[in-house]
């Protein structure tokens, strides 16, 4: 960490920041320059609060060196995590594909569509119970009701499920759930963050759509170091100026998440894209860009889907696209071992 | 709303359409184009889920031109909504300043900073109790403790108290506040929203900072059409291309709120900024822009703030601050008349 | 295209606007609603100037149906553009592979790097002789020095050469440039655009760093339009709010102009994401994508590079990225056949 | 500047970076880490080459601590700058007011637009000859022919005017412009900054719409460190997520310009909103905010302006604008005495 302080700082406050940054186990290095005074500080810094560093009167501003989190840090483990999802894992070489209807509707539909998508060799069944939808106007999903017919669908196929909390109060709905999602929207809910840090629930944390990379790691950081170690990151697309897409598809964030951290990382081109069209194309890049597996969303009749059916594919759709992702990933394994 | 038919749709399913668009009491207009066919629904469409339209497989594309959004449009409440808060009123004229710390730290500062901001000329006083904190490793608030310190700081000067609720489990903590805050990382937390609809407490909902202003609106319109019309609106910042500040104050988003709803809108600067050396400015702005309100960190020793210090200036800076508000008030009122 | 009117339009200039639009050879169905009358405009809407109607007194808002593109829009050119640049094609199933050092520096320099990028299987050789630079301090390029050297690389390789230009007063020193790049910061450089629509080299249009996929099309409409068919569009990464990469490549660019466009479309990973770590992850992903080329910035000394060298790979770097391509781009040719 | 080494920087890279520092007349300061080693450069930094650095093996990243611009630098020119133009003044307290239509339309226009906001109170007459159209298929101005008629209008009238300059090709038609306009297109046209950094004439530099106030600063330093110190800065607009006005006016800047640079500042809030109806109320804003004038586009009749009417406002409009300019400029006056 970096301080630059202000011109002529006064030696007393000057005095006092030193005394209280080595009270943290820390060491200072001191460059003076012409304009400003620069602190350098040694050690361990992810424990120190940048805002209360800047907030000091004689600092002019702060830069971190090292990143603010350490659970999640590379650096700190540099082995891959591997997270268990039923009979599948996911990260360290594992790749899952979950797939699932946007929400649970009804015992036909979601029996329909858990039978289609484990023989296209999806290792994980995903349905919304909870919906967060935009308008209060909208259909807002089956609540408990969807979590039992997903666990019904789990039963009938013995695929794992994955679904969201939208608040700590459905907590109780979630004990035999697989994977407890977190959207996009929660991802900076830091009270739930910190509840499922108490669990060792399999966690998916959906990057926020306006969100950094860094950000989403600082929130992996609560639910890490809260002790539950299972965490797997999904990339679903920012907020930029384009339009033609619902969001932007930020794929070059694996390779840096990869850098970063140990998580695994998986995308989900179909709340990234918003439209079925794209999906399959952007699956396979995600491939190729290293994700450790897919969010896919399928609905048997996508034209009647009560949320999000623009961008659900069908079975079938989605057969052909697990097809591809094999070739791709076999193209991959070639490459390696170049 | 328009609907935008792909060339060529099946008979079947372009009938089925209309028939359900006219259950729903809406009429339909035609028009046949060379490349596309459109529908024009005419009647009360915000009630229309948009996107269960754009899934269907005849469709092209569907674009609203009512506002999704009814008990916030002030098409339909032309009136500008008055919101009491204790004894002051904010909205229609009546002007709302709201001062006081990020965080409430101690019995010492608190009081000290409610009885200095009161003699200054705000109406209202903030303080932080549950703090959202990007890293778990920084102060996270005093939380139930901090409310009672709030609660005497208001019975020792009779200012109201503003104060953001997290998560609905703190709910009975709140039974004593004035205005409940809605943090920008809540705006969309729609299960809170809901509940915050069932009571009567006028709710200050801030700007997520990375929504629009019609998303803003949706989030109120799910308050208010729960029952609850004591809506504040906050503008406080997005995030934008600009480093320099923390966030871009959208002080655009006045007039056009102003123009689109009947809720009164206040201002941020502190957060927004993100320095204590805009506030001020940005404040008189702000007032020129017309808002209805500002909310301005306010610490009696900034440099030792235990949560963004940064952007809090002294209750000397503030009282200085709310005479140039008033100034330019007067200037506004002048200008009315002319 | 749809144009919303006020309420109660004044029927004297409700009638003025009928007659202008039918004077421009289009249709117009109307369809009354309760709060606002709708017109559909019907025809070849492409060149109405949507900011004129928008203007009018009686108008609330127009919204367009049909893109503002014809020469660029796949609608009426279902075909495939294939550009052809020296020997090599780029578009409609064929891949062009463009690499060379950001700036020219030294005849041996770019002698070295021409020489391995061919080997490894590049078609085109690229090469900065006029640099803008964001700092007048800032290593400038060669300029007309450095075109000359790229003339002697591609008379020794046999590459054609792709080099930019900055200002249409360079324009002599292009005459025997195979492929003219506009760069991002030029790309709505609109009087540079109508230029090179008078020639018929192939120029290689950037995305601007902030412009939207319809902004880019409506650039390529420019050169297009004036009579140039050899357009080639180049994705380079947006702004936006993540920093860990220079820009956010936005690879979904790729299937969305596939869909509206017949121009072919190619991937600069070096300059999107900023750093060379990232650059063979992006460019496998990219050709997953389905992008028609890459372009590479190769460096024989990256450490030493006089311009973006951070962003440079190495020739042997380039090497393996190429293998890998060839090995995607197989798995590519598998899954279409399945 | 900070330069972050990788751990255990090659020996002979390390003392090969400190003599190239050392030749550029800085001296080096170096703090051991645990984990990184880290050299604070100490001197005038500003025309270091940050990218060079960045890409150096040994070189972790590299972050800046003093601005990368030094002539446009309020550090080392403490004074306002004050811009002639005309007979009137902008910056250092001198307010001034530039208004006129989007594009030269006629003789008779131009001539009524100019004797109407003098009238009002303007110092200075702007109005498009040469207009940078997104689609090839719109007007695209007088050219030429509408610089001679703004000139006569300035013979007219005594109102100094003001107008862009798309292109170096253009120059030999701006000889007798007082100002010459660079748009936000061109605002990283370095070779054409470059060009008007040879003459003495006014420049208005706009902010691109998606640049940041530092790379604005950036792009003035070309201008200025080429011998012209004449820049005015404009303030028109960010583009972000934000889509209810056409840009996202950042009046923060005024505040954070006024901090770093001398350079005078002044507002476009026409092309900011895009909307009449917001122009009076943004003008007032930005007034407050501190800015050094506005540039306000005002036609004699908006609903049939052939270039953005919609934001363009009535010679009445705007004589009550500047009205309340003059209002909130007093009111200004009055809290500074306080």
């Amino acid at each position: 960490m970096i301080i630059i302080l202000k011109q002529n700082p006064a030696p007393k406050q000057l005095e006092s920041l030193k005394d209280w940054i080595k009270k943290m186990g820390l060491d200072i290095h001191i460059s003076e320059g012409t304009h400003s005074t620069i602190l350098g500080l040694v050690g361990d810094t992810s424990v120190v609060d940048i805002d209360l560093i800047g907030a000091m009167e004689i600092v002019e501003s702060v830069k971190r060196i090292q990143e603010p989190y350490k659970a999640a840090n590379r650096k700190f483990h540099p082995d891959d995590t591997i997270v268990t999802v039923g009979n599948a894992k996911v990260g360290g070489g594992n790749f899952l594909m979950i797939a699932g209807p946007c929400s649970v509707e009804s015992r036909a539909q979601i029996m329909e569509v858990a039978e289609k998508v484990k023989e296209a060799g999806a290792g994980a069944l995903r349905g919304g119970a909870f919906k967060p939808r935009t308008s209060p106007y909208a259909f807002q999903g089956m609540e408990a009701e969807g979590i039992k017919l997903l666990l019904e669908a789990k039963k009938h196929t013995g695929l794992p499920i994955v679904t969201e909390i939208m608040d700590l109060s459905q907590w109780e709905h979630f004990s035999e759930v697989d994977v407890i999602q977190v959207g996009a929207r929660n991802m900076q809910n830091f009270l739930m963050l910190k509840e499922l840090g108490k669990t060792k629930k399999p966690i998916l944390l959906k990057r926020g759509f306006s969100n950094t990379i860094q950000e989403l790691l600082m929130s992996a950081e609560y639910i890490l170091s809260g002790g539950n170690p299972n965490v797997i990151l999904c990339e679903r697309g920012i907020r930029t100026i384009e339009t033609a897409t619902r969001n932007t598809l930020d794929l070059s964030a694996i390779p840096v998440i990869k850098e970063c951290s140990h998580l695994p990382v998986i995308v989900d081109p179909s709340h990234a894209t918003g439209h079925a069209k794209y999906v399959k194309t952007m699956s396979l890049a995600a491939v190729a860009a290293g994700a450790d597996g897919l969010m896919i969303e399928v609905h048997n009749n996508p034209h009647t889907a009560l949320c999000d059916g623009q961008q659900s594919i069908t079975p079938e759709a989605f057969a052909r696209l697990a097809q591809g992702v094999k070739i791709i990933h076999e193209g991959l394994e070639q490459e390696r071992v170049l």
